[in-house]
């Protein structure tokens, strides 16, 4: 902490303050704006939901399958949440439930055959969406940001970890 | 579309289309962590939420004061989502509904002085948490990304645009 006042100093603080808060309001509006028009575009073109293709992509990446407790840490979201997309994916006979190979309180859920085919095609339009949403942006400037990027994952990796000594 | 099917196009707009895809992957989980660990600092040094937050910034900004419909639409959620944080914020003091100017079914949402006084001081936090959370970039980086950002803005919205256009 500086002692010095001068008005110079504090209005480049200020500013610089102001930088970083006007750029994460601008990275939350970009990142929230592209992922409507995905939300949007799944609902449209394959009457689904971004839950429920996030699920279908992490089991896609897990063909061992995943424990509910797994898939509601992935996913960020709570297991009453996780539970309902199932049930409607196994409905659909997209995913099933398997008893856990050690657990026998626990389950596995899987793709099925159909579900993977499904999700497969799903994936590739989806891609071919974020390639026309990331589209203002040349070769070059993606590698860029994509650089700059991993600099804030590890700096964000160090803030959490302090956080985790400091709780401890 | 091009006819060429030679493995080396082919393979470039792979890599093209992957290099899309990883960038938005990360870009969303940078976002996500940022948001979690504001929804978490607000949670444990305020005992208030996100969407309590976010309305109270809106209503700083308006000092007129909003209708819910506005309120709605500003903070992309539901009507019932924003009547339920109107609630829980008229009951501290944070907030008063006042009778609509012109329309006597609908009704206004402004800032008390409390609840004035009481976001400026959370608003200064969470802005030094910006600053914190966005300090694995330098000025240069941030201003960097900034205009990044810009590109992919109007992208997005000529996106956006064209597809109302079809859609009309």
């Amino acid at each position: 902490m500086t002692q010095d006042h001068s008005p110079d100093l504090e209005s480049r603080v200020s500013d610089q303050d102001h930088q970083a808060l006007r750029l994460w309001l601008r990275l939350l509006a970009c990142t929230t704006r592209i992922e409507d028009q995905i939300r949007q575009r799944l609902r449209q073109d394959f009457a689904t939901t971004l839950p429920r293709f996030d699920l279908l992509a992490q089991l896609e990446r897990h063909p061992e399958g995943m424990t509910m407790r797994e898939l509601s840490r992935r996913l960020m979201v709570t297991g009453g949440n996780v539970t309902g997309v199932v049930d409607q994916l196994e409905a659909e006979g997209q995913v099933v439930r398997e008893p856990h190979a050690t657990d026998r309180r626990s389950f596995t859920v899987k793709l099925t055959a159909t579900g993977r085919r499904q999700f497969r095609k799903w994936a590739a339009t989806h891609e071919q969406w974020v390639v026309e949403l990331l589209g203002g942006w040349n070769a070059e400037q993606k590698s860029e940001i994509y650089t700059l990027l991993a600099g804030l994952k590890s700096h964000l990796a160090q803030l959490e970890q302090d956080e985790r000594k400091s709780n401890a």
